[in-house]
Order: structure tokens, then C-alpha cells, then sequence
């Protein structure tokens, strides 16, 4: 198991190409298990809205039903007491906790910093601006799967909190062989400032934090990674509720030249890596030498590392090394591929962050290695991937509130304005418009 | 025809409560000509489910066949010569470029006035901020309908431009009658700053922008309001590309005490109702004088207005008074509704203002009525509908943006950072990353 090197045309047809969302093949697993629980032959799709039509219909009853059906797993109440994460963070060992504590503190230091204000102009002929409202109540799913993911309740939860937003509200299904969420997690909820934990998981959980059931109340906006179903279902309940964005596998580009150290290089391309089988690991470099270095530490480190049935599939699949004819070919296709995290392990890295048009996030020089972003160098690692990043930020304050144009003309303005929105009025045959205006410039001349 | 008068507690529970676009009734008309047009029962979502895949597969010979199928149009080449723009802004009347010019540079001057900025800091450690860059290509959809909609181009074209958008894709169906738009739309395109121009409509005109065609490349973001089958295959390319939001019927609140006047109130409101059998216009308040003086205004200005067929059905529609117990309850019920417009026609609105949590747009004061922001306040008319405002902003700059968020840490923070992200990837049983940080703590320390 080992990356392959690819030359440009190449990648580009194959590496670097990706599909949309739901023309992906559909694992037979996945096929198979959706016949199995349906009944028929249903696309992920169509398995979804069946959820949501009856969790929406059916509230609590419906979600405990397919949560039982689905997972296996039921609960007379999802709700977890709130006391219960003050006390997972009161008995997490100091270690964690002082780690989790000072991601916490640089994760809010940076969202603190984003410029979130509202804004007034009163040189338009009265006052007119945009007032910024922080969201009321918002969502965030954690994904279970085989492992807790702490770090990405901060990542969610923090940014939502630095915008105002009073109703943080955790779903997130129980760890395996338990009915609870792992400790670490509520630890990181406590921490994050979550108001509300309940513990379920899947598309039946986005359905009743979109609809609201009997009793969890309906959120505003819900955010954060999760499986196929839960995307399919982010995807199904935009409009009804804001959704950040629809999470697929995680990528990681690495620029790199002669000057890279390869063994951090194929570090970082093995925690990519590390992270799925559908995970993307991909070097782009101008050097045959670094090329060939890189291929021989991924191969040396893989061997002392677990997870290999993951990196034995990661690394051929959606990973490879592509020999560039120069940095700028490496930028292009960087550009092109709009990866979610873009490391720059090149002589003048700065040189090239201007010319980075599409990325998640940009990692400047080999000390800014993509696993800090992971956890704690300060911006959310919730990033937009599959190509998104075309029209997509990462998670961040302004994702968690919304704006209000403000719009109060002096009446000299107002009667000059009117003038004009009354003839476009006219032009567009709406005529209880144009005499709205009309009116007043009635009364005005009277 | 007028409005009807509610209890609150009675406009809670009808004119108030709106259900989430997918479980809309479907009007029988609409049911009837998607069994005629697909031969068989399909559900809107479904028509155009079908529509987006063959597009998607098919390219141009499938939006040609869709077109010509549904709208009964067609064209060898879909793309209007770019020079087309520009003769029909020298061939429009004086009048009407000068009132397009005005609003053009109203709606341009706003939204360069929207702060919007990279941001950098420094005390944390090194480098760290995010970029902004606009989008690379926006596509514009602006609906045919019953007459030419010039507005709708300039509100949301201008703020992609002043966004730094290079390439703005204009999409909108023949007029109808004709095998091309009307001149005011082409006029207000060359004015909005739009690059290209293609005549095709619908929910084919969604999957040209989405998935691209031979002739039409792909759009990184699309925008504009629609009819249902646009909005639904909005929904459904939600993720392959960004979209703005899913616009439903247009909805305007007017609170107003007995300080407003009930002829221009009256006038507000029938302008509101005069777009759309759908349309919601609707006045909260606290004086039971102002509620019948603006009924009987109603009926009065009704009778001068064409577009009585649309009124006919709107005013008693989704439109109404509500007599409530305050002010304060009336603000209640508005932040509830979370409207697309607010219109404050109370003796000191600025004393309500900060009290409104959710709307699109607030218009404060009897001088700054809603049809002012149609066409020329200022801020975009694109604004959420349908209780979006819950979640959403008016169209504006923002949406024209991503960010990138930038990590360049020191060498000493990156080994703090590394320390943190180390033990907290081990809590998440990731050691390849890990170990991506001890290599680095390894090198430092050797």
C-alpha cells in the first residue's frame, strides 16, 4: 500500500476529478442494508425522506422508532440532563482537560477576532445599513462512528457561541455498546457552552431538529459533518431550517518543493489519510526527488501505525502524488480541485497565498501542519470539501447569525425615489406600486 | 374583496402559521400538467429530479429537447451576443434609463458600503485570519412570468459585482411571445454588469448553470427567485454548487398604530397583493380605528387597480389584519412570522427596532415604504421569505464571497498547538495524527 505518482493529465482526468454528491456509487453494503431495513430497493434518498415524512408526521413516536429500527438503540427520553455535562467535564482526567481547555481558548480567540458588526450609513439620504442578529437556537450533529470526536463539538459549538446564539443544541448518537454519548464529548459540550444533549443520531435526528417533536423543540439552523444519510438529510431539510453545507469525505493537498522535509510531508499525508477510506491524500510537487523520498516514508511509517485496513484503501483510492512541472501547474490544480485543507511546504510560501483562489483552509509553511488545524490552531475545522470550496467558507460567526437591511429615508430622499420606483413600477406592470408612490407624492404636493 | 380582521390568537393558528415548501398542497393545475407533460402522477420534486439528471447527462441536446417540451421554445444556441446588452440600453427610452441609472447607482452605493474584508491578526502566535475572495462565476436567474422583471436584475446582479464577481451569468425564459427577452431586462443587465446572457427558463435553465452543458459552463453559485420548479431544483443542486436560498411566496408586515395613515397603509398592502395569488400582506395592530379605516381604504383603492383577478385572491388569502392587544404583542407576533418586509409606521419606530429579531428587511417610518426597497432604497430586494429570516439575510455581498480561513503559526506556538492536538487526537483514536505532531516535537527537541 502506497501513494501512486500521477502526471498532471493524468490526475486530472482521474485523482483530481470528483462527481457531485448523488451520482456516487452506492456502496452494495449500503444497498444492501437499505433492502434490508426497507423492504425494497430504495435509493439513500428515498430512504431519507421516508424518515422525515415520519418523523415530521409522527414526532417522538416516529424518532423512536427509527432510532430502534436503524440503530438498534431507544430511549424513553433523548434528552440528556443538563447537570450530566458539568459533571463529564468535572471528572475527565487533567490532561484532557487542560488540552481540551486550551483548544477551546484559541479555537474562541480566533472567531472572537472575525469582524461580525452591524453597519450603518447615514450618507444615502437617511439611515440605511444591515443590523446583524445572532441565530436563536441552532443544531450541531457529532457524528459517533468508531471513535469520539471532541474537537469537533469545539469546532462547531465555539463559533455558534462567539455569534451570540443562546440554544446550542447537541445531537449526537450514543458510543457504541453504551446509551450515552462518550464522556469526552459532554466534556467538550460543557466546555463549548451546549445548552441542550440529546443523545440520537442519523437522518431521523436532522429530521427532528428541523420539524421539532413533542420534545425537542425545532432549531434555526443546523451544522456540522456526518454520514451519507445525515448529509442526504441536511440536504432535504434546507429551506425548512439553514444548513451549513453538505460534508463529504476529507481532503488535504500538500504543495510542497525540494525544501520539504519528507517525513513530515508523509506524516501528513498518512493522517489524512487516517481518517476514512473514501479520504483524499494528495502531494502535488515539482520534484521528482521529494516524489520519491515521500512514496518511501509513507511506506516506512504506515507499517507502525493501526487503522491499516483504512490507510490500505485511503491511500490508493482518493490519495496520490502528482509531479507538477513547476509550482504554478501545482497551484492550478490546486485551484481547479478547490481541496477542503491546502498545506504550502514550499522555499516562499507566501508568494503563493495570494494566488490560492479555492480552499478551506490555507496551512503556510511546515510548522502550520494540517493536524493543528484539526484541533486547535484556532479556526473551525468543519470545512467545505468535495470542490465546495468553489463557493463555500469554512464554518464560522457568520454562519450563525443573519442580516436585517435597514431602511429609513429622510423624505426628500423618499419622494425622489419614489419618482423612480414608480416609473420602474409602471415598466414592470405593477401598478398598486407605482401608486403607493404616487400617493404620497400627492400629499406631498397638497 | 378585503381583508379580513383576526384575533391574534386565531392569526396564530391560520393567517400566521405557514407550512415548510414540501408539504404545500400542489394546485391541481400544477398536478394536471406534469401528468400531461411526463405521462405519468409525479410529484413537482420528482418532474424535476428527472429534468436536472437527463440535463445533466444530456447537456445541451437535453435542455433543448426540456425547453422545447415544457416551455415550448427552443433555439439552436441559448447564448444572446453580448453586444445585444448594450444596444438595448442605448435604445431605451430616456425616461426609463435615467430611473435604472438612478436605482443602479442607489443599490451600488449600499452595497460598497457593506464592510467586507480579509482580516489578519498577529497575537496569536504567528499568522492567522481569513481571506476573502469572490466568487469565480454567479448565475442569475430571473423569471419571465407576465411582465419583464429589470429590477430583479439590478438587485442581485450589482451586489456580485460589488463583490468583485468577474463573470455574472444571466438566465431567464423568452418573453412571452416572443424568442427573447424584453429589451428592459437586456437594458438592466448591461447597466447590473452581467457577462453573458442565455434565454432559457425553468428547472432546465437550474441544471445548465449547475452541471454545465456544452455550451453553457458550470456557475460556482446560483441566484435569483423562481417559480416552484426553479426553487425545487434549487434545492435539489443545493451542494453541487452554491445557491442563495429557496424564495416562496412575497410577504410584507406592516405595524402601524394610530398615528399612520390608513390611505397609504391601505396602498402598501394592496402593492404587496398585487404580486401573487400567494402574496402576504398583512398589518398587525393595536388600533381598532386604524383597522377598519384601512379596510375601507382597501376597498376603495381595490376598485381603481387592474390586477384584480391577483388581488381578488391574495386579500383574502394569506393576507389579513390582526388587532392586537399592543404594540409589543404585535412585535411578538412579527418576530414569530419572522416576515421577508417589515414595515414600523408607528409614532416612534426607532424605539421597535432593536426589538425586531427576525425579518429581511425592516422599512421604518411611513416615508420608507416597502416598495421603495423593490427598486431603489438600496439594499437587495432577494430577500428571505417563507420564515427564513429565521435563518437567512437579504441577498448581498457576502454572498458573493468564500472565505479561506489562513494558518501560518510559529515555530514555538505550533509546538504548544502540536503538544494540545497530539492528545487530543489520541482521545479520538487518530495516531497517524499523532504522530505527525510527535515527529515535529522529535526533530525540535533532537
Amino acid at each position: 500500500m502506497n501513494l501512486r505518482i500521477y502526471d498532471p493529465e493524468t490526475a486530472r482526468k482521474t485523482l483530481l476529478q470528483r462527481q457531485p454528491p448523488d451520482v456516487q456509487d452506492v456502496p452494495a453494503a449500503v444497498r444492501e442494508r437499505i433492502q434490508a431495513l426497507f423492504g425494497e430497493p430504495l435509493t439513500p434518498a428515498q430512504a431519507v425522506a421516508r424518515i422525515l415524512a415520519d418523523v415530521r408526521t409522527g414526532g417522538d413516536a416516529a424518532l423512536r422508532r427509527w432510532s430502534q429500527h436503524l440503530d438498534g438503540w431507544t430511549a424513553s427520553d433523548f434528552r440528556l440532563p443538563p447537570t450530566e455535562l458539568q459533571r463529564a467535564l468535572a471528572h475527565l482526567s487533567s490532561d484532557l482537560r487542560e488540552a481540551l481547555e486550551s483548544a477551546a481558548e484559541r479555537i474562541e480567540a480566533f472567531h472572537r477576532r472575525q469582524p461580525l458588526t452591524s453597519w450603518i450609513t447615514q450618507d444615502l439620504g437617511g439611515t440605511l445599513g444591515q443590523l446583524v442578529r445572532p441565530l436563536r437556537r441552532v443544531g450541531i450533529y457529532v457524528p459517533g462512528g468508531s471513535a469520539p470526536l471532541p474537537s469537533t463539538v469545539l469546532m462547531s459549538a465555539i463559533p455558534a457561541r462567539v455569534a451570540g446564539v443562546r440554544e446550542i443544541v447537541l445531537v449526537t448518537p450514543p458510543q457504541r455498546g453504551s446509551d450515552r454519548p462518550a464522556e469526552i464529548i459532554l466534556a467538550a459540550a460543557a466546555l463549548a457552552g451546549v445548552s441542550e444533549v440529546y443523545v440520537i443520531g442519523g437522518a431521523q435526528a436532522i429530521a427532528a431538529l428541523a420539524y421539532g417533536t413533542e420534545t425537542i423543540p425545532r432549531v434555526d439552523k443546523i451544522v456540522g459533518p456526518g454520514n451519507l444519510f445525515v448529509t442526504l438529510a441536511k440536504q432535504q431539510v434546507f429551506g425548512v431550517v439553514g444548513i451549513d453545507g453538505l460534508a463529504g469525505p476529507t481532503e488535504t493537498v500538500v504543495i510542497a518543493d525540494e525544501t520539504a522535509n519528507p517525513e513530515w510531508v508523509a506524516a501528513d499525508l498518512l493522517a489524512q489519510a487516517e481518517h476514512d477510506v473514501l479520504a483524499a491524500a494528495i502531494m502535488l510537487t515539482p520534484s521528482e526527488t521529494l516524489a520519491y523520498q515521500v512514496q518511501q516514508a509513507v511506506a516506512r511509517q504506515v507499517a507502525q501505525l493501526p487503522r491499516k485496513d483504512i490507510l490500505a484503501l485511503s491511500l490508493v483510492g482518493r490519495s496520490g502524488i502528482v509531479l507538477t512541472r513547476d509550482l504554478e501547474e501545482a497551484i492550478a490544480l490546486s485551484n481547479a480541485y478547490a481541496p477542503e485543507h491546502l498545506n504550502l511546504v514550499v522555499a516562499d510560501p507566501w508568494r503563493w497565498v495570494e494566488k490560492i483562489e479555492s480552499a478551506g483552509g490555507i496551512f503556510v509553511g511546515e510548522h502550520s501542519y494540517e493536524v493543528l488545524g484539526d484541533y486547535a490552531a484556532g479556526p473551525s475545522h468543519v470545512m467545505p470539501t468535495g470542490g465546495s470550496a468553489r463557493f463555500a467558507s469554512p464554518l464560522n460567526v457568520w454562519d450563525f447569525v443573519r442580516l436585517i437591511s435597514l431602511v429609513a429615508l429622510d423624505p426628500r430622499t423618499a419622494a425622489e425615489v419614489g419618482r423612480v420606483s414608480a416609473q420602474l413600477a409602471r415598466a414592470e406592470g405593477l401598478e398598486a406600486h407605482a401608486r403607493a408612490a404616487d400617493l404620497r407624492a400627492a400629499t406631498a404636493n397638497s
